[in-house]
């Protein structure tokens, strides 16, 4: 369980904001570990264990161990359990349904998988979101994704002069404070995370896009960043895969570090 | 594998066009199945059976075998396994991510548990969309859904007069043809059909939210069917749940043989 307050104690503590994303795929990770009896934990756990004095949050993709069938939700849930208490957890899960329906995905990853936080679709609108507001935890509602697909139908105009996407966070900010929501906006629209700030100034900001999607983390942090922070600066790829021989881990421990001393710079200039 | 002229030829086969929902629920299904060894599978093969001849397709909730864990999943495949291969699958999944994260759900719904559909959802745009479109399967978009919520967004109106939920039908028919896309429109909105099939006269339509929803069948048929019939009406609960008894297959036979009997009546109604 961690509550907003010790988000930012820990981002503080730790002087960074990087989310590792666990998009773990047994087609990617380094061939010796397949002799392990579950690559997957094991591949996760020397990666929770090289990274975790870097980052605040980690942040399992569930497609990736859904494509595994039963062993990835049991390799899920190992790396659950080994993950530290006092790191966020997020279930990349893009859910979002009927009441009844959400109200499953909701036990299944808060109860039944322990995580902290759970990203969420909004084309349903507040009943397929309010049964995922549980006490002490967060749903990450989907805002300004990262992809180019973004283009398709988040930036198109409404009527009142707003974007879908300012529309959505406009309406969606009403439905919870702050310390039960915050917004997924992707890197590569850095720009318009001045624009969204107006909106939510208080809100934490999950940020994927930064690395492989090519997202700049200085012009996320000019943008988006406010007195407490506010941001959660994801890297999968970048971090996971930067290495594919039996030093992984010690790669990705490198990697990591890198990004965790830009953010330690970056949130000195915040005077954070 | 189904294709769309087998789909029109099992509705004109079975004078039907109802879609069971296997929301199955560990919670609600009769007390009696819970000393089998694998009460859910169990309490799915006994629905299949009774209901088989007045349905064309099964849709699986995913919510319902996630929050179980590994063991939902295994009662997913045993599931998937035992649903005639002449009966359309629909994975109600509402997924949509970035590209490699759809292109995984794809591999986990069309390979590894040979769904013929997957319900996707439309906010991260076309790359989110196209790693499901595969051959010989379906997409099916979120249009109008079913449920209040629907009223958040959907119904917003663009600077270009169409409303949301229009704007995503008219751009994405352009992804792919309507052998690979349909589109879901809720039975609670049935009046907006008529809107909605002047934009996707031929496409096929996952109309939920008749039965425990409030829908009704006449108003769907009147404004949603097309030469081929066009529709697949989903019921979950008010047939799968009509009763709580050892004799609640039985029932569910009586109540999906019920509602064919309307749908045949309304087919032929329609010179099908």
């Amino acid at each position: 369980m961690m509550i907003k307050e010790q988000i930012i104690d820990q981002i503080k503590k730790k002087r960074s904001f990087l989310c590792v994303g666990l998009d773990s795929d047994i087609d990617r990770i380094p061939l010796f570990l397949k002799n392990e009896k579950d690559p997957i934990f094991e591949f996760n756990r020397r990666i929770i264990d090289a990274t975790k004095d870097f980052c605040v949050a980690y942040k399992p993709n569930l497609a990736f161990y859904e494509a595994m069938g039963p062993k990835g939700w049991e390799a899920l849930e190992k790396t659950m359990a080994y993950i530290p208490e006092n790191i966020f957890t997020i279930a990349d899960a893009k859910r979002g349904d009927i009441g009844n329906t959400s109200s499953l995905y909701a036990k299944t990853f808060f109860e039944y998988l322990n995580f902290d936080a759970v990203t969420v679709a909004p084309y349903m609108g507040i009943d397929s979101v309010t049964p995922f507001l549980k006490k002490n935890k967060f749903v990450i509602l989907l805002g300004l994704t990262s992809n180019k697909g973004s283009r398709d139908f988040q930036f198109t105009e409404l009527k009142n002069g707003k974007r879908i996407f300012e529309e959505v966070i406009e309406v969606s900010k009403n439905w919870a404070d702050n310390d039960q929501l915050m917004y997924v906006v992707g890197a590569t629209n850095a720009q318009e995370l001045r624009n969204i700030r107006k909106i939510v100034p208080d809100h934490f900001l999950l940020v994927p896009g930064f690395g492989a999607q090519g997202g700049s983390l200085e012009e996320v942090v000019e943008n988006g960043m406010n007195k407490d922070c506010g941001l959660l600066v994801n890297s999968s790829r970048g971090i996971i895969y930067a290495d594919n021989s039996e030093k992984f881990d010690e790669i990705a421990r490198i990697k990591a570090k890198e990004i965790q001393i830009k953010m330690d710079q970056l949130l000195a200039a915040n005077n954070i």
